[in-house]
């Protein structure tokens, strides 16, 4: 395991050491259980008592808590970004193999690169193309004319439709499938009382660089033009991004959400957990979506939009939504009350 | 690809040219961004403004829009389901190739029809029945005694568990999981302060005729009978369909939405992305649930249902929730003022 | 298949026999279809009319229900719990067949026990343990270093990440991820305006004995410490667990739930599908969350909780939705009515 000095550190990363520079680390920590030779941070003034009794060997703060401990420390800008690039300093990603892996299929007209790494059992359709340094991972399935970018990781299990294009950097977790059919379907009204028609989805999905994608999460197609996420977006697991979305860069989308059809997310977004976006809708940049929150309107201004139901005790519960469904009758009645105090008052008034 | 003349599509579908019906048309297109030589469609009055500046060669329209425009035009009933037929016509399936891919895992006692194409990788146990020109796609895992219906499509890493069977025509997506077990489970308590005990599920899913199943959806098996999905169902991404539940005909499903245990729904219902349907309840015919609402009672009359949050600017959700969990209070606040309004004037009154 | 008498079941399970000992029971049923040579069981009064219109050979009933049907049957405390152990023994687990595939991809530095049985496609990577009786299904990977413990069974399509730890006896279903990185992001600000960088997921999960996983289901690995998940804790179908989440013991999941990151749930808890638990919070042991039910506040106190908006009919939804968000303006108003109200009957009474 690699390890450094805190002069080594900032050598490499900037910011400036605090006490003995000499001191050596070689993994990262949580204050509250650092061990002897770990660093950790402070990126909230609510782990203030945690940073005073840590054992870890140093830690990263922020320039207003510089003082606060005696432990070896860096002050940086933002702690928790180079707590980010500590780690990845003391936890770099395993190199790759490169070379296939003889139980893959690969097609002849694949290109794939040669220092790319292709998985035991993945599967490359014709015109695909893999490339340098790219890790096709176990059980992957490349379809057909569909592009991997340089230095893309795919783990295990995760299937690219026909013609797709990821960019270069992208980390893709297990069980991602990207360009699966659009929801589109038509109602067809005849003898049999209706069925469906279905649309065939003929655009694909095109991914910026750089870009995450968490585990069994699912991107669309587009149904006549693409389904396009930008350069730098962030997504958790078991999202689902429908047919002709626009992600645009640099947004970060949490676990369980789900954007519908042809709707349009600005950059800089922040959508949170179990969140929904209705289909046709247009959010601009710098919005943050509260978790379990549905958008059923556009956003045209930036700012936190939040639509979640206050939870609480079941019996609570039970009275308030019980008043939540008389609300329109409460609020004739408290009108009807204003109209009556008016005119009692008005009366009362004139009487005198 | 394939390309037609406007009376070469009418011969086929149905419907009547305006203009010149020599117009080749070799790809279909929004009205937004069309390129020459496609045809386009409006079935939405918002889009009138695309109609008039759309660069299609052709559009497609109904009887009421016929005049809007000069462009060649097809006037059909339903231009939203006739467009699903002239792209479908532009963009055929591509044909399968039969046969078994050599790294393809098919037990011997399997029937596999010889049109069908087994992907590589893929795993066909003993019992299974593969019927014509069906497409078992890479990785896929079909279990003992299943049967896929003539001219089913499973893309790759599709699972079915044993003993499921899926109709004829079916579409199924990536990660689509068939026939896991139901989540029965039995609290039995003891000394250690009590634990689940499994239940076993020993149903099956039986899916009907022409369904469609988008990616990473799961369907589970029954628990003593089966779980059935009717006839043209069809289902969008990451939905969770749990044991002994009912899909009616020609109902569709929007992505996210879990429906809990032998609940019942109709046929011909539409539901809302990421809504919920509690277990055991019974959803008649031609019923719309709204996205992101939990239904938990039975609903016997068709019609829209909703029960979303609205959502706002954060500050006013703040207002509005606050007043949400006073809510019961606010009810008795009212009646008080009602009670007291009341006596007032009936004091006043007896004082004339 | 197998059969036994009554007398041969409450031998195995205890209980007492009522009626005819010698009946031979080949299956189990419901009530309401039950065929010849099944039995069934009564756990819910609302269904005593099919138990008394049941064709099943033999009915299981808690004490209280004893009486009330002639049906040779078998008397136990919890007679769900019951049932389930009679299921269990007439349908047992198929026994492994054990042995590798030959199309398995096994690490030499992989230990795989020779009782295990890896099926065909199944990736296990180096330094990986796979216990006696084992069940490593079709297409699974299993990471460098992870461990599954004895008696587990992994159906198909299972991707277990390297480091990541299962218990015991553990029931994982297709299309399970375990051990993706957890939605460890930093926001970096620059000249670019800003991008993301990855915090290194460096923990692992940690998995106790005794746990079943239902299909396409997440549980991501800690950021620095593991994701702990207690015994005999089950999960249905696609749920979302987050890095440094914590499940107590003999917790019940259902279908859909998102648990945010670092979030502590207790030991027996339930919670509701689609429901969601925010980050960093602590839940008690014994809490029951209703479904679709959005946790913002740590519960220190066992009980039941809810936060679902009541769904009615659209037009309804509408009216009261549209209160709902004057509601702090409501508020306002029925104070000023209070307010106008007690100034009026102050100045009556002083009139007087």
């Amino acid at each position: 395991m690699a390890s450094y000095s805190l002069s080594g550190i900032v050598e490499r990363l900037g910011g400036t050491v605090i006490g003995d520079a000499g001191t050596v680390i070689s993994q990262v920590a949580t204050l509250e259980r650092a061990a002897p030779g770990t660093i950790s941070f402070l990126a909230n003034e609510r782990y203030l008592g945690q940073l005073k009794s840590t054992r870890a060997a140093a830690v990263i703060l922020g320039e207003s808590f510089s003082a606060v401990v005696d432990l070896p420390r860096i002050i940086a800008g933002n702690p928790y970004a180079y707590f980010a690039r500590v780690s990845a300093l003391l936890n770099p990603q395993p190199a790759l193999a490169a070379g296939r892996h003889p139980s893959a299929v690969i097609d002849r007209s694949a290109k794939v690169a040669a220092s790319a790494c292709i998985g035991p059992g993945a599967v490359i359709e014709g015109g695909a193309q893999i490339g340098e340094n790219v890790l096709v991972g176990a059980g992957c399935y490349i379809g057909r004319d569909a592009v991997i970018g340089e230095r893309s990781r795919l783990y295990a299990h995760v299937t690219v439709y026909h013609g797709c294009i990821i960019g270069p950097d992208a980390l893709i977790h297990a069980g991602v499938v990207i360009g699966a059919d659009g929801f589109g379907i038509a109602m067809e009204q005849g003898q049999d009382g209706g069925h469906w028609l279905k649309v065939p989805q003929i655009g694909a999905v095109r991914i910026g660089r750089d870009v995450e994608i968490g585990a069994n999460t699912t991107i669309d197609r587009g149904a006549i033009e693409d389904t396009v996420i930008g350069d730098g977006v962030k997504l958790d697991n078991q999202i689902q991004i429908a047919h002709n979305v626009e992600i645009g860069a640099h947004t970060a989308i949490a676990a369980c959400v789900g954007i519908a059809g042809s709707s349009k997310v600005g950059a800089y977004c922040r959508i949170g957990g179990a969140s929904g976006i209705a289909g046709h809708l247009s959010i601009t940049d710098h919005v943050e979506i509260s978790a379990h929150t549905l958008v059923t309107k556009s956003i045209t201004e930036p700012g936190a939009y939040t639509g979640a139901y206050p939870f609480g005790p079941n019996r609570e519960w039970r009275r308030n939504a019980a008043g939540l469904r008389r609300l329109g009758d409460l609020n004739d009645r408290v009108r009807a009350l204003e109209k009556s105090l008016a005119e009692a008052l008005a009366v009362k008034t004139k009487g005198k």
